[in-house]
Formats: C-alpha cells, structure tokens, sequence
C-alpha cells in the first residue's frame, strides 16, 4: 500500500430499515480490521458531504460496535439530498451539486462510495456513476422486499415478524369480543409484507395494491366464519391496497401533504362494520414496522451483503449492486435496479398456500 | 357436601386485558383440583346467563389448561350486557332483566359469582347485591391501572412492557431521521400507561389527562436537545390528555360517534410540526396494548387475584373485591370500588424521577 | 367423490420443532374447508396406528386453531416407534409390524399417509413404501437444517433466532465482566445453527462439526481482542464440534447412556480459560432451542409446506418429499432424502462473511 | 456553588444485572442536566480508584444514552475488589487500601459515592463508612431479590420475565414428547426467581432453598398428572435447593472450585426419571437470567432508585441505602442492610396461590 491506506467512502439513504448498521458493521471490520483500509462515514446521505459544512465520521471498530442489534442507522438519512436537486432544507429551491461529490470524496482520498439505499438513492447513484463518473457500489435497502433484482433485502424479515406479532396481538381480543380487526401495514406498490404478516398470523383476508379488492369477498369470508361458529376475523391490508374501481387512499392523502394514520385501514373497517353489523375496529402499525433490533435473518444478510460489498472493492468492481439470489450474495449492474421494482405474483406458491388455508384476496 | 358439589358462576366483562385466562385458570384449578367444586362459566359478561338464550361452559381442567399464556378471555366479553338495561344487541330497547341473574344462578345451582371485570362490570353487580340479593366476588380488571381500591391492576404491566417496547422502537427511527416522534398509548382519565412507557422509554415529554399541558413548553425541551446535538425526540401522549384550555379530542370524538385513531397524537404531532420545524410524525397503539401474551408479571398477579377470590367464596364471604395493597393480596367491600378512580400524583417519588431525568409534562 | 370423502393419515415423528402444528394446520384447513377431506390424525408417531391400542384423533380446523402460535405437536412424538422394529416402551423387544401400517389404514378407509419427520421417519417411510407399499408424502423436519434435498427446513429460523438473543444477552455479561462466554448449540453433524447464531450475534469465534478446531486459535483471537482494549469474546459451539485430533465429546457421553449437559462447551470453557487466563464460562442452549412459538418466517415456510403436500396427495403423486429449492416449494423423490445429509461448506459466502467480521473457525 | 461545581462519584460492583445502566443514566442526567454537577464513573468496582492505576470515565449524558436499554454496566465490574483485602488480581496476597478510597475521592474533588451492589459490596461500602470516613449512599442489586430492606430490587423482574419464557419454551417439548422437564433458575439461598417463574410458566413443583423437598412428593404430583391424561410435567429448581437431609449440590462443586451447570438439576432430574420410569430432561438458565435488555418494570424502578440517590446527596444525607417499600422509594441506614437477606416465606399469599393451582413443593 506504499505507505498511503487506502480509504472509501460510506453513507445511508431513505428510510429507516433494521439491519443498516449490520452492514455498515460489517463493511468496517473487514476494511479496517482485516484489510487495513479507512471507512470514512458520511452523514445524512449526502447533506454531510456537499452540504454546507461537510459533516464526516471516521468509521473505525469502535464505532460500530454493536451495530448488529442496533435499530436505525448511525449515520443519520434523509430522503431530501438528492445531489441533482440539492434542497437540505425543503425549501424548494434545489441546486445541482452533483459535480461537488466526486470532487469532495478525491479531495477525501476515497476510492469510491459503498451506498446503502432505497430504489431513489440507487437511481441517484445510477446517474452519479453515469454523469460524473462517481465510483460507487450500491446496497439496496427496501423494508418493503419490492426490488426486482434480488431475491429478499435486509429489513423485509424483522418488518414481516414484528407485524405477525402484532397480528397476534390482536387475535385475542378479536376472538374475546367477536370483533372484525383490521392491520393496516406498509407496501404502497406491493403487498410483501401484507402477505407475508397475513400468512404468518393466520389472517382471513389480506388485502394488497396487487389486487383491487371487491369488500363484499371479504365480507362474505366473515360472514361464512360466523356461520362456522368463529366470531371474528383478522384483515391485513397494505397501506397501498385499494377498492377494485377505486383510487388509493393513502397516495390521496400523500398528495394533499397531510398524512393521516390508517387511510385504507379505517376505510376497510368501516365498510366492513357497515356490510356485516359485526363490530370492527382498526390499528396502523406505522414506524412501528421500521424500527427496533433486526432479527438474526437480517444480521445475517447485512453481513453477507456488506461483506460482498467490499469483495467488489476490493477486486475494483464498481457500480454494481450487491443482491441476493438463489440463496448467494452477488452482483448485478447498478443501471439493472433502477426503475426495477417487484409484486407478489399471484402465482407464487405463498399466495396458492395462503389460499389454501382459505385466505381471501377480495379478488 | 351431601353428594352435592358446591358450584359456583364465574364471568368477564368489559375490554380485553391480558391475564383473565389466567385468573380463570387460578380460579378452575384451586375449584375442581383442590376443591372439588364445579366452576360454571357464563359466556360474554351476563349475555350467556340472561340473554334469549343460555350460553354456558362448564370450566374444567381441560378447558383451562394454557390459560397463563393466552390472552384475551376465553369466556367472551361484551360491555353492553348490563342487565338493568339489556340490549345486548345495541338497538336501544335495554330491559331490565337483572331479576333474572339470581333465579338463573339458583336453577343452575351456583352459590355465587366471580365477576371479573371493570368499574362499569364491578358498579352493575354492587347494585345486583344490593337490590337484588346477588352473592358476588369481584376480580378488578383494568388496564389503565386507575382504580382506586388497590395498588395495581393485571393487565397494566403487559399493556407496559409492550407499549415501552413501542416506544424503543420508535426511537431509533426517530434518532436517524431527526425527527419527533409521538406515541400515543391507552389512559382517557388516568395517565398511568404513559407516564410508564415514558420513563421506562426514555421519553422527552410525557402528556397525560392530569396535567393539562403546552405544547410551547414540549417545543422547548425539543429544541434545548436540539442544541445539546439530538436532533430527535419521543413523545408519550395519553389518549386522554389535552391542552391547557382545550378539550378532550378523544371525548369529542368518542361523542359523535366515530372513533378516529390519533386524534390527540395527531394534534400533538402536527403542532409541534409547526413550531419547531422539524419533522415530527405520530403512531398510535391502540388496540395492541390490549392483546397477546400476558407477562409473567401479570400471569402472577392474576393467579394471586383468582386463588384469593376462591379464598373468599371458602369462607363465604361474598360481595368484596379482590385487591392489591403493599405488595399483599387482600379484599375491600365492593361498594367501596364503585367511582372509586385513581389518577397519577404529581407528588408521587415517579413523576418526581421523570422530571428528574429531564422529562417535561409540559406544565 | 359419490357419497364417501377422501380421507388421509398424518402423524409427526421424532424431535420437537417448531412450525410442526402449523404444517399440520395447512393441511387440514386445505383438506378440510376447501377440498372437504377428512384428515386422520395418529398420535405419538406410528404408536398410535399398530401399538397396543389404535390412538387417532379426527383433526378438524377447531383442533389445529391456533396452530400457527403453538410449539411442539398436537399429535405427540416419539423417537421409538419404528414399524420395522416396533418398541414403544423401549424394553429391546421390538417386532417387525410394519405390515400393519397400511393394513390398518386401509382399514380406516385412508388413501395415504402424510408424515412429518427428521431423515430417521424419512428413511422409515420410504421402506415402508417400497416393502409394503404404503402410500406416503413427507415433510422434512430438521432443526438442524441439514437435510441435503432442501435449501431450509421449518424451525430451523426459529432455532436460531432464539440462539442467537440469547448470544445477545450473554454479551452484556461477557462485556461487563471481563470474560469469555461460551455458548453451546444444537448441532451434532452440522453447524448451522452455531454459524448463524454466531453471526448473527457477533460471535468472535464459532466451532463446528465440519472444522476440527485448534483451541490455540481461538485463545489467540481472545488475546488479540484483549490488546486492542476488547476485553471479553463470545464462543459458540455446536454440540458436535470437536478438537483437532479429538473425539466428540457428545457422543462419548451419548453412547455411555448419559447425557450431560455442556459437554464439549464444558470442555472449551475450560481450556479456553487455562490458555489465556481469562475467566471463561459456559451456558448450554439445549431444549430451549426447540420449543416456543415459531417465528413468522417459520410459521409461512411451514404453511407452504403444508398446502404442497396436499398438492401431491391430489395428483395421487405418493412417496415424494416436500422441499424448498431457490424459493420456491416443488417436491422430490423420497427415496432421494434418504441418509442425504448436508454440512456447512466453506466456500459458502455466510462463512466467508463470517471471517471477513473477524470470526475465527479454529482452523 | 462558587465557580466550583459539585462533583460525586459512582461505581458497580458484583454481578451482572439488568437496571445497572438505567440507575447509572438516572443519577448522570438529574446531576449534570438538573444540578450541574459532575460525576465521575469509577471502572470495575474499586479497581478503578485503588488499583495500581486510576481508571476512571467521566459520566456524561452522551456516556450514558442509551443506558436503558443496555443490559451489564457500562463501568464493568469485579467481585474481587474488596478495599480491605485488595487482590485485583487473585493471587491471594491482599492489601489493606481502604484509606486509599476517601484519600483518591478527595483528590479528585468527589463529596461522596454512590456504589451500586449486592450485599457482599454493601458490607464493604458499611465498613468504609464506619472506619475511614467514607460518604456513601448504596443502591442494592440483586437479582435473587433476597435483600431484606427492600420490598423488591431491580433486576429480578427481567430475570423472572425470562425464566418464565423459558419455562414456556419447554412447555411444548415436554407435552410432545410426554416428558418431564426440570429447568434449573438462580437462587442458591432464596426461592425468590423459582417461585415466581414457577408460577408464571405454569409449573408443576417448584423446589427453592427454603424447603428441603422428597423427590416421591414431586414423583407422586407427576403420576397423579399422568393418571388424569397429562402425559408431561414441568419441575423448577433453584440452584441452591436440596433433598431433604441432603446438602446442597451446588455448594459442594463451588467448594471445590468448579463449576458445573446443573447439579441440582441434573440429580432431579435423573431421579424423576427413575422414580416415574418418565422420561427427564433438565435445562439450566444460568448466565442467560442476567444478561439482556431490561423489562420496562426494571428500567423504571431503576431510574426512582437513581434520582433518589441523587436527592440524598443533594440533602448530604450519606451512608444511607435506597429501597422500595410499599410501593414507595425511600431510604434506609446502610448498617441495616448488612447481613439482612430475607427468603421466602411460606405463609406469603404467592406460595398459597402456588399451592392453589396445585403446584407441589416437595414438602
């Protein structure tokens, strides 16, 4: 290394998702301990490094220690710092600095960038490694498992369990006071983790963005149930879902700039108290879904993933995304994630299993 | 006994709360085990006993067996069987059918009832015993943790765990993305659940009914951590807490008739919006704090509270409560129970130690 | 189908496993409420079809309610029940029954048999269909995950996030007191548990079955921590591991008739502390790994699982076994599961993730 | 205060327990934040002060964030650093340095400290008091429970949260397999954890240090379960109980300076296992019931005790211990507390509720 160690550069983008500090975790201990390279960290995506005061944190074992069951990222993220548009404080009058981040990270000594993301900082990074010539590798980042090139993302399994927990939760007092109970949990575009929580916690009706659902399906799956002796029943909904021949909700809402809990949830509980005179009720598991320790599935695959991350440093492969496919780390073009986004495929084998334990679409 | 088994009614009425499976399961096991009495379990609080017909469970071993983990109430629960008034379909013709609850036990043969069971259960059966001769022992049941009679209520320390778990959750999101983040947790008239989940959360600012609270005061503090380098903070809001000068936002709901989640954290939230700036967001419990598996905690105390209950159907000692005072299970006249709430004290050595750590009540 | 359902056996064998009540769930409520089969259950393994006395219980969806919470399995197990050998008090008289097996389901009027079981009831099942004919579908059960047909078998998620919390709270104790903490898991062929628990719980060192280990590396490890101010490390080893040149520890004891907890973790806890003179102790996981309720993940793997199976017995595709392959359910020939075991191999990425975090095999 | 700020200072010693962080957090927020004092965190017991060099950490609010949630103690701690008989290193050769203590607080401008320990640490911190002067107000930990002065102590709600989830856990395994279960919890002198874990999991017989037990007494309860179809019984043992006219098995292997897990556990087990002809297991918590995130009970009862430590150096009342008595927070002499260890009382309304739902003790 003639002396000079070699040093990249890290930052997270968007949203909170469990197991972000797994893989910053990862990408320091076997940078630093094993390869004897520096990390450096940037903050709030990329606020820390073209903003007004370049803001950096020198990543080294000590401070990721206990990444692994820390929730969030230590980094800090937001959704606002797009380079091409820079606008820190959502002021509306965005600049082009995307030309200051391949300046700063040389004037830094860094070889490149590890980016940890959703599908809007992959775009970003796309056109940063097009346009300016940025060195990057991107890690994908979707709670919502919604990205086409790789099998599962980290943070997907500990939303699924937490919101299976809560479906638990509520059973009880569905069954004790013969209550319609309906979750609404997080998937705008796809119904991942709706299907998957509903599955799980044993729901009558899942209802996803996949498939516009007609009420009166799921109305007559209760009203079947009663007939059965079963005076209660659990809906799962993704906060994207919406009524065949309606519009959603929850973008309404998003649109007017007023978010407001539990748009297609209270929607769907209403219509269904309506249609059955069963008493229903419903819960918005929110920031819940985000937060919190990552479960051991998710460790596991940050580490794998940040791991990975630095293979491709290592071996000069840069603007690739690292995925997991088939069960095995690899990687993909940057550009091939872009626009790349998932569904549930009604076809899969979970959502044939999920009807054949009588689970209802509404379709 | 003659060759006749003693036999005794037992019900639950009012919300769901973790541990009545568990009381019913104390209550079944010392009966039939030890006594060798019969346990008669009248479904959905005194639906089962008076309504068009009997809906009755004989509660044996068997039935009760997993009790301790299994939340909500085996028995059902309703709150609209109060027999002075019997509507127990909600049409607005009540009947007063409470004759019919003592003529139905002595058919079946029952010395007496063990009603577990809120305010609003224990106030019906002390006007039973009083006009109409009922022999009853009541099991308090209160999530909220606000009657007066004894120290603790089961239920309230699942109902914490699960909301201070809420509130850690919550905390890394709020951490990464510099925002506030409002919780909103059960309590209408009493803040017991909050100022818990609060300090037991590591909260910024708790809002409970009892102190009438401004929100300039909770910007403050937020803004103070602003300066010291935390850019988040956690704010636990009682369902029923309000603003100095303002009303109840629940009760005004409540009252038209429509329940909307978040109505308080809502208002908190989008305020404190305004007046700091900086992001803030709200998530709202609900019906979760009610469900799932009771905590060991609560599992002990309800077995206490069941065994004490057969203690006094023993020694005939009928129309008291099962209560909790320093540390030792005892019991006090039901009349005594009847409007007989509890608020958080300022005074108390907890809110003292909130304050202590820095938590403002925005007073 | 002119007046007579379908009906089919189902029976679970060998160990405890999470996700064995939720199989069983999904194939009834499919059978049942969709395809309107009977499904007979037989209790503890083959015991209750050719023991003393026949054991069945009619599994209808009031009997696998709940299922997708509960450990264990509602229909009992057994390790002794071996048709080919039949000798259910274990006294070393056993008898050759197996023509019994399809007799009496015939007899019941069962068109085939769907057996949950480790690779033993796998074994035992594809015997009985190629010497008696019997009509048989498997499902793999193997906490261990070392079934070589499938990519992941249920409970193992379950398995290994439990180990791996409890990797988490040893930590604060390692930490605080300066120590080595060895934590012994299941695995007496393979690691996989030991792999993904000492990943996902940031192990600083992980012994399994596939390395002979050299305690001098892992005492080398520990001292290398020490000087960089890390003044405690984690150990976990599966039950099977063992020293360079050693024996296993586990099966000494087995075969000796004892089984005493904490054989091999005894072992490097001992050695460990010798070496480096660091106080060193260890805790064994054992059933603690096996029961409670399973993970979401397990609890859909399981589900799918179920709903496959059903699949085949409606094709009529009999001795076939249900497997996971690159996500998706499919299914293979029984006879290929048989003595087809896999180990941790290590090219496989986790392990080089598992290194490239510092974590020393020992080799 | 003069331009000079009051300083204390503030140590753990003993074993690991959860609360350690959330007392330290309480006591550095209320000082720094509130008071804007100092305090000076004292690493491993007296080590840290006395040993040959200081080794001391200034106890910020950005030290202790986070401290709720983090299980062990952030300033370590040892068992081996008696002033009186200083042997850091256990070699034997201890050192009278007791003046040292109040001689290094002057120095380092400390009024006092506040030590955070079980009794062997309290007994210590008596003695200084008494012979050299020392200002101390102690904070009792310990997670057996069995101090006489308090009504409870922090720690041992996690520590029976976990051995009753523990105790679930086998649950499924024994009623699968038909097996009885032994699970080995803490408590060599006192019941404290068996008897509530016992409770709270359901157990079948409990066994603590207070009643020497006949194992045909627990033999009896568990074929009387078998008689009435309950084919599996669950036995929790504390380590330090023992046969009646036996010794206590783990004493007798802490004597000769091993230690081996599951002595009384292992010797129940193998015992049941004749007696019953019933196939037992036995599992042994150790180290997992101290470790972890603390309950939120703790967290809170932890952050009382801190603040009112806190009040009694702002009042410069020393020498002095924080208890919890009937509910309240309140403070005792610190000569009190020495040798005072309360057990469980078998007139206690818990051991008559055991009884109640059946659970035998052996006596």
């Amino acid at each position: 290394m003639s002396g000079k160690k070699r040093r990249i550069a890290l930052n997270t983008g968007g949203g909170d998702c469990p197991g972000l500090n797994a893989v910053i975790r990862a990408v320091v201990k076997r940078c630093v301990l094993q390869l004897e390279w520096e990390v450096i960290g940037i903050r709030d995506s990329f606020d820390g490094l073209i903003g007004p005061r370049m803001d950096l944190l020198e990543l080294t074992p000590d401070v990721v220690a206990g990444g692994l069951t820390r929730g969030g990222t230590l980094l800090g993220s937001t959704n606002r710092g797009n380079p091409f548009d820079f606008d820190p404080t959502g002021e509306g009058k965005g600049q082009d600095l995307s030309g200051l981040v391949v300046e700063r990270l040389n004037s830094l000594g860094c070889d490149g960038l590890i980016a940890l993301g959703g599908d809007g900082t992959m775009a970003i990074c796309n056109d940063l490694s097009e346009r300016t010539g940025l060195k990057v590798i991107g890690v994908p980042k979707t709670i919502d498992n919604d990205l086409l090139g790789t099998d599962i993302t980290f943070g997907f399994n500990s939303a699924v369990e937490f919101a299976t927990l809560a479906v638990d939760r509520l059973h009880t007092t569905a069954e004790s006071h013969h209550r319609v109970m309906v979750v609404e949990v997080m998937g705008r575009d796809a119904g991942f983790i709706a299907l998957h929580a509903g599955v799980g916690g044993g729901a009558d009706a899942i209802l996803i963005p996949e498939v516009p659902f007609e009420l009166s399906k799921v109305a007559e799956k209760i009203l079947d149930r009663q007939v059965r002796g079963r005076h209660f029943s659990i809906v799962v909904v993704a906060e994207g879902a919406r009524e065949k021949g309606g519009e959603q909700i929850h973008d309404g809402l998003a649109a007017s700039g007023k978010t407001r809990l539990g748009g297609i949830g209270r929607y769907v509980a209403d219509k269904l108290h309506r249609t059955t005179g069963i008493d229903a009720r419903y819960t918005v598991l929110g920031h819940l879904q985000r937060g919190g320790i990552p479960t051991a599935f998710d460790r596991i695959l940050a580490t794998r993933l940040g791991n990975h991350a630095v293979d491709l440093a290592v071996d000069d492969m840069w603007n690739r995304l690292v995925v997991m496919r088939a069960n095995k780390i690899t990687d993909i073009p940057l550009a091939d994630a872009v626009d790349a986004t998932k569904s549930v495929s009604l076809d899969c084998d979970l959502v044939k299993a999920a009807r054949g334990v009588g689970i209802v679409f509404g379709d």
